[in-house]
């Protein structure tokens, strides 16, 4: 499924790295600092002066059992915004990627798309049962599937409206709403074939039922391939058990796919010959077109469906709206890209609005259907800048630009924006989203 | 530093993955809901009839914008054990090893060992000053630091105590507290090799005194080899800031040391041409020596000094004391390895106390200096067993037995037990922790 030899070591990129460290990229302020310190450091009251939380015995060990962050971060928060989904229950909250670090989500921050709520769901209690074509229905609990072998992998999961506020023009102006309908997460679980292979299916199953314990009872078609494939029975996230708005205490995971076809509180797969066009398959997530292209009009009014895959997509996340620079001088650009198809190849960047690009490095370890992160030094001298980063995966595919979707699909669509996003920095160092 | 192409791809272990997925691992309870299944399936009260929480709304999305785990997950905890350090303040939290999944420490529940309680560090006021032996002494605000070139990369934390009361017997029951003063996250930071360059270290300068910020000033030397090759100045952990009981707002991370030796709270690094010989690295953190070999009687009341790296473990994590075996059938077993010296490269498992090995499987991503996963099929016909595991590292370092260790060392050694573990199943299926 992957290509064992273009997975690179976490720590093989040193010695790109060390072209980035013979560069200088302290702060004016810090450079400041520097003189200070040495001279007459103890002026400055800071170290070598002790700070006051050094005076004094801090907190008792396990003071919180369950740790938390500290109250300084308490402004990294997943957020829902009232103007996208005026109902709370059927919903959506986004992770604060300006504030993500590495290509782990936290189990705290990762985002959450509700379609009835977050059900409160006993594991004691809860069944998922195995029906349709197959030799033997089945019943599990927990225990059951729990005792199979399971795995663990790192993947990204994106919701399919994930920048879809744009693809009319820059709706809203914060990195976490552009693209925060994304994590990526260790996630353990049994692939979804070992139980299969269990239950026996019958030659004439060829699609698979999923559908999951909220009060939506949210379900999808998934294709029998998928699930042979790589597709996991989830129970694990980042080590611990699922968090419930991701499923406590069953999910499925099909690694690349829209992120609502990995079905969350998973109860029931049902194996059938057809596609089942369950509700939220052919009302929503289905993608309308009306494309620009004049040697297309025979596509006005149509709708792509089942389009699974979450296509190759780059986005910067410092600098941006929520992390805009400070002062001119040396930084190094930040970003996360992924692929529903597989690994991430490479990343471009642009500092002019997409006429030129370079090739950006990427960082630490590239995997299968996982953010990749990479970087890139840059120097700001107060001049306006409009940024991109643009996305190819290991199948060739490159990321589009917005007037590629909208000439091929039109503004009808909602979902699978995977434009090429741009940032301008302006002169006062401010980030806002714009359209080129 | 590490080899490239030892690197296993995380879904490349499919192939064996596929020979597990023959056999059946279904537990007797299953089967027997299978036949249910079947026949009356809603006689069950089961799915398909419709469980309580999917008749209702659910709750609202965003309900707690920072999220916790489930309410039934609230026994999955670090633990504190008033026996080992009667004091709350220079104290240790395990980590909950027989709950956790995969590779990754969820943050929540990573091991915390503070030497004078956890300070509460506001990160605008907190400085790193670095001065002594270099060029250009200087004091870095956390801005400063986040403006250099990071990386992020998943390494384990394991406290030299770790295991440590099992030196002269079984002491403990569980493996919370046999094995859990060990965490595995993602840190992102900075090079301290790309710091030491801005700050220029003058040729004489062959050590560092790193301190910490807490009431402590816990402090250790670090050599400059080890500080200019992998050791990070660590801001983030799992994609959110550092949590406070792991060193917020900054730490030192020296990966595959002891955990003592990557200072939490840092803020300070003295270039030095000696070591500092500080408290915690003299009174503390040494190994004293009483050898039973008696061709090594030189070594009697003598001590290890700077024995900084945690040598090859494995240990098996499910079946354990809080994990037991509850009927006969085949199961799956699971477990971790780590070496302080790089990848691990394989890890056998004995059913016998050690006098016949199986390799096991290496399970998802092998990485340098991290934890990883290992797994074997085993069938149990409530037969008592000595279960043991062995870790290999690339070096060619394999695990001791206790006998060997006590032979080199005597028991007056607190720190670096890395002996091999043995788990007893009785033939109720429970499983202790015994010395063979």
């Amino acid at each position: 499924m992957s290509d064992k030899n273009t997975v690179k070591d976490q720590t093989s990129l040193n010695q790109q790295e060390d072209n980035q460290s013979r560069r200088k990229f302290l702060s004016q302020a810090a450079a400041t600092t520097a003189v200070v310190a040495t001279g007459s450091v103890a002026a400055n009251n800071l170290p070598p002066n002790v700070p006051e939380w050094q005076k004094h015995l801090g907190k008792p060990v396990n003071s919180n059992p369950y740790g938390q962050p500290s109250k300084y971060e308490s402004s990294v928060r997943r957020l829902r915004v009232p103007w996208l989904t005026p109902d709370s229950i059927a919903s959506i909250s986004f992770t604060p990627l300006a504030e993500i670090k590495g290509m782990i989500t936290p189990n705290g921050l990762a985002f959450e798309r509700d379609h009835g709520g977050l059900p409160t769901i006993d594991p004691e209690q809860h069944r998922l049962m195995i029906h349709g074509l197959v030799e033997k229905p089945i019943i599990l609990t927990m225990e059951d599937i729990k005792r199979f072998p399971n795995v663990s992998r790192i993947h990204f999961i994106e919701c399919p409206a994930n920048s879809a506020m744009e693809w009319k023009g820059p709706q809203v102006g914060r990195l976490q709403f552009t693209h925060g309908m994304t994590n990526c997460c260790e996630w353990t679980g049994v692939p979804l074939k070992y139980i299969l292979e269990e239950v026996g299916v019958k030659p004439e199953g060829k699609w698979l039922l999923v559908e999951g314990a909220d009060s939506a009872s949210m379900s999808r078609s998934v294709p029998m391939e998928k699930a042979m494939d790589d597709t996991l029975v989830v129970f694990g996230q980042n080590g611990e058990a699922l968090r419930p708005e991701q499923g406590y205490p069953l999910r499925l995971l099909t690694p690349g796919w829209e992120g609502n076809t990995s079905i969350k509180w998973l109860r029931r797969i049902e194996i059938t010959a057809e596609p089942s066009y369950q509700r939220e398959e052919t009302s929503k997530y289905t993608d309308l077109l009306n494309p620009r292209d004049p040697n297309r009009k025979d596509l006005i009014g149509k709708a792509y469906l089942f389009s699974w895959i979450m296509e190759a997509k780059a986005i910067i996340t410092f600098p941006c709206p929520e992390k805009p620079l400070k002062e001119h001088g040396k930084y190094v650009i930040n970003g996360l890209a992924w692929t529903g198809t597989g690994k991430i190849k490479h990343v471009d960047v642009s500092f002019d609005g997409g006429i030129t690009w370079k090739e950006a490095e990427l960082n630490g370890l590239v995997l299968d259907k996982c953010w990749t992160r990479f970087s890139m030094p840059f120097e700001w001298n107060g001049e306006e800048v409009l940024m991109q980063s643009r996305a190819t995966g290991e199948d060739g595919y490159v990321q589009p630009t917005l007037k590629q979707l909208r000439d091929a699909r039109g503004v009808a669509s909602i979902y699978h924006n995977n434009a090429i996003h741009t940032w301008k920095i302006n002169k006062n160092g401010e980030v806002e989203s714009v359209q080129v």
